[in-house]
Parts: structure tokens; C-alpha cells; sequence
């Protein structure tokens, strides 16, 4: 119940950090799409560890193995899973924690929920799950790609840093993902000096739909950008979510929020491209807030199993900062949210 | 596909704003609770327009009819019914908007995704359609204080005014519905200020769950957070949401946002309650943005269906701020999730 | 949970027997398609009690009311919510059952699921619950309509007696509903030998979908043939169900059961017009398994919720063979699965 | 879509006959449970093709790997996938039947579904599909074993040879698992005469689930019924499913066909252990129809792609009757559906 997202298009996750592997099975997407495992691939490697200096540097070549549903490099309409084997997986360095429960992380919620837990390396709770929603994510965009959508997405801010531009394009040429490049040099120094603190710093991610034609998304229960808020904030680390202006429109008057619409169609997009729960057309626009990573090296006072006061640093290759790789997996959720808006908009369409 | 909210306990919501009536179905509520019939009318009350002079005239007395699910005072575990007639609806102040895409309303959505709409006071989009969800959520609470779950909310921001204090017990007794006495008196102010204006202002509701035992909430792609996202971010006229400290834990340091613990239990809530997508025995809090109502008495451009250029002035009975109407509507769609949140926990217990 | 159906087409009924109203809410009806308010009422009128000499004497109406979702005479996409209010409950007739468990019905289930019951009328779980499928049923058979497909039922077996022919326009001139003038002569004695004896007969009714394109429904887990089962089964008092040949196809070899093909199509339809899941194109046919009616007049022994030997005998207005009544609750279950199926396979193609 | 079964435990199968491998993905399991790795092999292991001489001699050692969910011997209440390589794949055998429609079989719903098909094995509408439900439901089982409930299932007519006896402990030790050791040497012969002459054989397969305590399934829409209906219909190769007296009680009359009660409990089970939906606490009991397998070396007239005429015999390696490997998967179905009911259960008492 908990790993699957989706009505149409269906992805369920599966695998434990430390465990043999991670996977995903995506059940829903329409047959006789070209299958492109090297937009596949590249999405992975966006969201792999070690990537650069500044992320953890836990060695995974995170290889997709596409067991199911695709031949003769099409999509057969039947479920396509993806499994990715473990490699780098250092257990013997989480045996520290394995009674102790970590400030930031789920190791606290997991005890109260399930008793027992996969202890190693964060287990299901690890930053590691969400490979497999990048790899659902990739075949998603295959789909919308179809339907002329294509999705950017970047660090907008990291801590005070906020970015000005949205140069997609400039967003994958520094380590930050950054679609500003002047503001990319201070967030990394921002990430470095926090580092070298020991501790951690949070931002904002971006991810933007382009090309949506108006219609998707339903209303009242499952608007778009409910779906879209549901399918962002399962990503873990994520404390917030807004659409169009977001937050900043709650200091607007209705004359300045309202978009105005003339015959060439909205003058502006405060709304983020939702109207009711539907796309209007316009680029769906939405921002996540990143917390600071849990994971630090510094002292931090907590509790053991046994409700024992004790205080830990959390060592090991961790990311300073996770935005750059909240990245592709923002991307992946968006494209997954819109995936199943558009096939339920192809269910009530031609009748 | 729509309309339905939550897989155990199911809530779905039909009706428009002038069509016979409006009303919801309540599925998976358990069997053998006492149902509280005052309750669940005082919810609708606090919903009901004309409870103010800040909130549009519209008179309706929204009398709930309970159909079915209840004997005896007692739930019997089959679907709740419940229904109100519409009464005070003019539909004829609509008719010279039957062709005409109000900014900020779904009209152009709908019309895009539907073809056909009905018009008549925005339809299905109207703030009306959340009658049903207050009635399920008066429903859920009822669930909820079975396991000691008490839930409040009020406006805690309108336009630039923010609330300093949380008295809950204050919040009822100022037509804002702010706990913060000293800022209620200034939100009315600036509420009054758009009204004479033909404005509108937007602003930011705070809701909060306490007694969550730690546990509820399935991690990966059912996130307790995730979820109220959801749930929240299908409630109109709202454009983003967090949890805890929010956005602003971005500008935080790991070292701060970390909620250490003691012996005693967590000493800080940057989390809002919920670890790793589970509830962690804190309080929930969640906020929404409001953004500033669409109807305002102000003229504004848009085009009408056949894409030409026109002026407007929405007249009528509007609210100048929705946020004193979202509060039990938030109230509501937060109950909504948890339980859900509930009997997703106890299927998992207890084996 | 337990009152809805399907994921596309979702139907969910609620009410109870001698509660003030029973009903249903279609969800995902597509927009713009005519609204036949008087298929609906001629389908509520076929499975109304009291049509003819052989069913149950209860009065009532069932005038429909539609309470959303159509406007203007055409669906707008939006719920349906359809009502009927109870006129002619006895309840007092229930009195003396409140405390036993009439053999053959579900009070002792009931009991031992939730606890407390609305024993009145059988309360959820009497076929008057079956109204609001009926209704759903009428709107799926709208949109089916559409694409060509009418669906044909009938009673086909009374105890020994079988139906040789499938005259389906002669079905709704008899009233056992039975598509073979002959048999249904002799049905209709059994039927009243039955009565006469305050004893009650089974049979098995035939229902028939024609013009599904091939296509539709999803293979592994949700077969067209599944669902369609799933569907049937879920109408009371039915004990069985089977597609084309059904269980007369485990005394026949492969090379009789396999239908052949050759240039104008399948030459045989064993199969009932659904292999590997998925329609052929050629007609759908189910038959269902009814029990003999529970209620009879005959003593009966039992026990009372407190575990004490009791004998009764069920006096009061009941049928003494339910297929006629079960035939349009069958088509409607029927058309409500084949809904589904069709916007499924909508949601795929065309990309 | 198509490939999950379950709301609570559920179950999502994937893989091709010919592709690198199958499994399952199993959500929703406990935490804190067991594993019995043996038992699930021993399950798949009674599922594997080459066990007798009545099989398929296809050779695959069916060795299931289990990547998630289970960490030191215990279920953690995250996700289960298990995986199993193909091995003795020989899509050769297949390359004459790539644009030719066999009866009986997918090819030409699949190719009317999909235009695009795997046709190597079978693809996905291959028996192979159903070593992933004999893994989930060995899961099931596990869980079912905590709550007391044990599963049978046995071969229980081939052709005309009907068993007469429900020795449970013999069916494993015949090789068409017939609980009736008698039946079980005729049945053999039958099925011996049927590929000496090139055709097939049916069926029918009993399951029996014991120890259901009352109270499982839930009214109306889904009926324990009728979701073990559609579990058991999703099962290839079935064309029929009755519980209890089944069909037979269409020829009863209601003072026989109604289980009287006396202060021990029921008297008789003609209702197959389910009332109104919801079991009784006695035996639960399906019977399927299994159609003879559509693979026979006979010649049959058939068409191909293009609409031609063509004549085809099935060469290759397959079962004659396939009622011996539909015996563990109709086990592992019925478990599927009851795991789900338990948990159903589990979410709506101790409120």
C-alpha cells in the first residue's frame, strides 16, 4: 500500500539501501513507445551518488537492468521493472546506530511503526528509494514526451542564496544544478563552508512542466496540483511545497493574483498553470522545500532504544547539501503525477 | 475517479453550487462509535456563509440530512450519507457569465477539460463542493477522539499581518478566526480595507493535529506528509503547503532543524510531527496558503468562450478573504487523512 | 471501501433498507453525453417489487431523483448522485428477528463483523441495496450506448427447468424474465409450487454484452473476465458464476473448446468472447448461479444472538424465486464492469 | 494497472515468459512476521513446469531470490520482491508463430489490445506469469498462518472422472493432485489418452481455505466472494467459479439450501463458509472450471496477422491438462484474497 503511486500509471519502488537491490515496477504505461534506456540511464546517473565534490561519495555505477515489458525496444504495455543491484553497501558502518536513533532521520518513526527495521544504511527509509521513482520517472517522460512535454527543474535556493535566473539550460553545468550561474558559485560555498562545519545546509528545488495542454488533472479530490503536491512531498527530506507564486501570493491582492487572460491567452502565470485543480496551458510551475541533510558530523544529543540519553556524529559519505540531487527525483515525481493525469484524461476524452 | 478521497476510509463529495443539493458518502467509517450529530452541524455552521459580516451573504441554512450508516446513534459500519439542499441560489447573477472566463476561477479549465460546464455559481468548482468534505471531516473527528486525537486550526497570516500567538481557544471568537486576538482585530482591518476597495486579500491557515500516537503514516509513497499534502492541496483557491518549520527550515542549518531528543522525548518540532513520512507523537502541523479570492468587484480583462476580449466585474455575494471558511474546511481534509492514517495502522498492527 | 466499484467508472451505493433513502454516486461518467433519464427510471421499474404476482408485494415507487452531475440534459463529467426515498418500510415486521439469525441471510455475519446492525429489513444487506447498482447501472449502459454495445438478460433456468432458446426480445414479456416462452411457462410453476409450499427455488440467469470491440479489459490481474466475475458475484445470493462454455468446458477436449478462426472471424464462442482477459469482439456471456430465495415461510431452525435454539419462519412479503429481480441488477453489474474496461482501454490508446 | 491484485496486501506480478525473468512484488505484508523461505520454494517448487510426466517437460530449477523486505529472518513491513531468473527459454520453438493466432490462446487479443506483443512463450499472458502469485500467496500464507487459517486445493474432476473424496493429505502424492487416489489413477489414464492423442483435457480444481474466523469480507461491493471470484478468475485457462453447493443450489429449494444453525454452530455449509459477504467461520470453498489446455499438437484452423487462413499444430512442450499446476496457483490466489480480507479486518475492529 505504502510503495505504489498512481492509478494508471502505477509505479511501485521496491529494496532496502544495504539490502541485494533496489527496483521499480511501472504498470500502466501504454505500448509501442520507443523505449529509451539511455534517457533512462542518464536520469539514474543524475541522481547517482558521487557524482561530484560536493555530494556523498558512496561508489554505485547504479547499472539498470530492464527486466519486463519492453521488446524489440518498444513498450509491450505490460509491467516494466527495473532492478539495480547494491554494490558499495558498508553495513559495518551503520552497526554504531543500529540502537541509536539518529535527530532528523526515521530511525525513531520506523521503531514506533514496525518494531523491527532494516537498520543498515537507513534501510527503506534511505535516499536510495528513490531510485527507482528516477527510473519510473525516465519512462514517465518518454511518455509525455509523446504528448510534447518536457520537464526542467533546479536548485533555486540553497539557504539564503536565492537564485534570480531560470537558465534551464545552465542548471546540469555546475555541481549545484543551479539555472543561475552566478548564483550557483555561492550556493557551493555555501555547501562547502557547511561541510566543513560538519553540518548541513537546505534549499529549494524548482521543477517546471512545459508543453501540458489545458485539460489535465481532476478536480475536487484529485487535482493536479494535489497529485503533484502528494507525489513531491513522498520525497523524503521534503518539508513544503507551492505552486505558481505559492506562499508569496498569499500577500497579494485578488486584482494582482487573478491572471488576466486576453485573446493570445494568460498575460501572467500566478497560478502556476492550475486552475482548478486542471491544467490551464500555461508551464506548471511548483517549489519544494529541501531541509538541511539529517546526516551530520557533528554532535547531536539523542536517545537509544532503550530511551537512554547519548550523543552521536554521524559519520560516514553524506551529502552537505541534497538539492542537487532532490533534483531528478523531483523531475521524476512531476513527470509521474502528469503521466497519470494524461491517461486519465485519454480515458474521458473521444467519447 | 474524482471525487473520492482515501482508500479505508473513503470520502466522496458530489453536488454543485445550484444544482438540488450537495453531499458525500462516508465509506470505511467503523462500526459501534457514537455519532455525534451536533458536532457534525456545528462543523457545517462554521462553514455555512453569512456567519459574518466578512464572509458573502449568501443565506442557506445547511440543515444535514443523514441518509444512512447510522442506527440507533450509533455507526453501524456502512456508508454514511449525508445530504443538504441547496436553497438560497441565484443562479440568474450568473447568466451574463455563461460565456465569460472569470480570472482565477476554473471556467476556462473546466471548459477546456469538460466542454460542458455548468455555470450556475461555478458549478462543481464552487466552494460549495467543500460542504461535504466538513461533513466527512466532522465524521473522521469523531474516529479520531476514539484515539485521543484533537484537532485545531485557525488563520494565522492575511495579507502581510501574521499572527505572533497560538490560542486556539481564541480562534472561535473572532470572525477571522485568528488565535491571536491583538492580529485578528488588524486582519479584519485589512479584510475591510479590500472589501471597500473591490478586492480581495489572500493569507495562510495553520492546522494542527494533536495526540497522533508515533506510527501512523506508511513511508515511500504514502507519507503521513504526503498525504495531508494532498488532502490539503485539494481544498480550493490554495497554492502551497508546509509542514513544521516549512520553508523556512531551508534557511536553517542541519544542526538546527534536527529535532534532538532527550529521555523526555523530543525538544524541539522543526519536523511538524512527522519523521521519514510517520507521525512521530508530536504535534502535526501543517499551514496552507490562501490565495486572494478570485471574485472581486474590481474590473478586470479576460475573453469569453469565443475568445474574445471583454471587461468584467464580478458582482455578487463574495468573500473578500476566504480564510475564516478554509479553517474547518482544513479542519476537515487534515481529519480526513488521518484517519485514513488510523485504520491503515491498525490493519498493520496486531499480527 | 466495501460499497464502491471500479476505478474508472466508480459506483458506490449506500442506504439501507428501512433507512430514509438508498442511492448511489457514479463517478467518471464522461461529459457531454445525452442524459436517457428514462432508461433509468424503466430499469429502476424492472427491478422494482411488486411488478408482477410472482415477486415480493412491498410498494414502492423508486422514483429516481438525479441530484448532480447532469445539467441541461447532458453529463458534465462531474459525480452523479442518484435517490431514492424508502416509502413502504414495515419495519415492524422485523421486530421479532431482531434477535435471530435467520438462516441463509447474513444477520449472523453481520453480527459477527461489526457488532451492532440495522436488523430492519435486512438492513444494508437486503436487495434493496441493489437499487443504486441498477441506477449505475442505467448511466454505464448510456455511455456503452455510445460505443455501440446493448447488453441482453434473462433468466435461463428455474430448478430443473432450462431455457432452450435465447429469444431475447421475449424475455421482459413473461415475468420470470425468461428469453424462452415455453420454459418460462413452466418456471413459472415451479415457482408458484415453491410459494404455495412457503419454499423457495433458485436458477441461473443468462447475461449477454453485444458489440464490445475486441480489446478491452487488462490482462493478469484485472481480466475482463475477472472483473465481470467480481462484478456478478458481489449481487446477493449468488453462488456462482461462468463465462461462454463455463464448467461444461472441463468435459470437452482442447481441440472442441478452442474456438477456430478463419477469414470472417471466430467460427465458435466458447469462450464467451473473452480470451487471455481481453474481449474478441464477439458477444460477452456470463451466467450466474442464484440460490433459492432465504426467506420462506417454512419453520426453520436457528439461533438467537445469544446462542439459543430458536424456530422460525421468515413471514412477511418475500419472493419466492428472485431471478427475475436479479436479471437487472445483472445487466447493470455487467455494464458497470464493461464501463470500466472501456475507459481503461481508452486511457490506452491513441498515443 | 492490469498487474496488482489487493488493496491492503497487495500483490503486483511482472515478467515474460521469454524475457530475463518473472516475479512479484508483494506490499503490504506485516512486519515482525517469519519468512519461511522454504516455504515459498516448496510452493514454487509444486508450480514448476517438468514435476511428472504429465507436465510440460520446459526445465527451469525456479529458484526464487528474494531482493527486499526481510532483514535477519523477518518480514520489516516494507515491500517483498522476489525474483526469478528464466532459464530454459527456447523462444526458437516460437519464431513459426509470430504472425499466426493460435486458438484458445492471447495472441489475437493481444495483438487487437496492444498492435505490439511479445509472442515469444506467450509473452506475459503465459502461464509463467503465475510464478509470481504462487510467491505472494506462500507470503499470504504466512500471514494466514499466524491468524489460524490453513489452505487445501486439489484436482477434483478431469473430464468426466469426477473425486469423489476429499483426503487432503493424498492429493500431494499423486501427480494430478487428486485429493481421491482412486479418481486420481483414472484421471491420469485420461489425461495419458489425451496427449497420445495430441489434445488436452479440462478440469476442475477445489480450494478450500480453514480457519477463517467469522467476520472476514466486507458487504456489498466487495464481497469476500466475490473479490475471491475475481482472484481466482484472473488465474489463466478458468472459465467458471462457484463457492459452496454452487450451481447445485440453483436446483435446491430454500429449506435445504439454507444452512440451519443450532447452538454448535451451522448445521451444513451449502453457502461455502461466506454469508452475505462475509465468512461464517466455517470452511471457505471454491470449485474452478478449467478449460482444456489450448496448446494441442492437433492440427486446428486458425488465421495469422493478416487475416489468412492458416492450420497450425502446437508443437512443443506442454501440459495436457494443465488442473495439477492450476492447484497451487488457485492456492496462492485464495490466500491473496483472504490476506487482504485479514487485514480489511484488522483496520475496522478494536475502535
Amino acid at each position: 500500500m505504502s510503495s505504489s503511486f498512481g492509478k494508471l500509471f502505477v509505479v511501485t519502488t521496491w529494496g532496502e539501501s544495504h539490502g541485494p537491490a533496489v527496483g521499480v515496477v511501472v504498470d500502466g504505461m501504454p505500448p509501442g513507445l520507443p523505449f529509451d534506456a539511455a534517457l533512462l540511464q542518464r536520469d539514474l546517473d543524475r541522481r547517482r551518488p558521487g557524482q561530484s565534490a560536493i555530494t556523498t561519495q558512496r561508489s554505485e555505477a547504479d547499472q539498470a537492468e530492464v527486466l519486463s515489458g519492453v521488446f524489440d525496444g518498444q513498450t509491450t504495455g505490460t509491467p516494466i521493472c527495473v532492478l539495480v543491484r547494491n554494490q558499495d553497501a558498508k553495513s559495518k558502518d551503520y552497526d554504531a546506530l543500529k540502537e541509536v536513533f539518529r535527530p532528523g532521520h526515521a530511525d525513531f518513526t520506523y521503531a514506533a511503526k514496525y518494531g523491527v527495521r532494516d537498520h543498515r544504511g537507513s534501510g527503506r527509509a534511505s535516499g536510495r528509494e528513490t531510485l527507482g521513482r528516477v527510473a519510473a520517472g525516465a519512462i514517465a517522460k518518454m511518455l509525455l514526451g509523446r504528448h510534447g512535454v518536457t520537464i526542467f527543474a533546479g536548485t533555486v535556493a540553497v539557504a539564503d542564496v536565492v537564485a534570480e535566473r531560470r537558465d534551464w539550460d545552465v542548471a546540469e553545468t555546475n555541481p549545484v544544478r543551479c539555472p543561475d550561474a552566478a548564483a550557483a558559485a555561492r550556493m557551493i560555498e555555501v555547501i562547502e563552508a557547511a561541510r566543513a562545519d560538519k553540518d548541513s545546509v537546505g534549499g529549494v528545488v524548482e521543477v517546471v512542466a512545459r508543453g501540458c495542454p489545458p485539460g489535465w488533472g481532476d478536480p475536487t479530490m484529485e487535482k493536479l496540483d494535489g497529485e503533484i503536491a502528494r507525489a513531491l512531498m513522498s520525497i523524503p527530506a521534503l518539508k513544503g511545497i507551492e505552486i505558481g507564486t505559492g506562499f508569496a501570493a498569499t500577500r497579494l491582492h485578488g486584482s494582482q493574483s487573478n491572471d488576466s487572460m486576453g485573446p493570445d491567452g494568460f498575460r501572467t502565470n500566478h497560478a502556476g498553470g492550475i486552475l482548478g485543480g486542471i491544467s490551464t496551458g500555461q508551464d506548471v510551475v511548483a517549489r519544494v522545500a529541501v531541509k538541511p541533510a539529517s546526516s551530520i558530523g557533528k554532535a547531536q544529543e539523542t536517545v537509544n532504544a532503550q530511551g537512554e540519553a547519548v550523543t552521536i556524529a554521524v559519520e560516514g559519505r553524506h551529502d552537505p547539501c541534497i538539492c542537487p540531487r532532490v533534483v531528478p527525483v523531483a523531475e521524476a515525481m512531476l513527470a509521474i503525477a502528469l503521466a497519470n493525469a494524461c491517461l486519465r484524461q485519454q480515458a474521458l476524452a473521444g467519447h
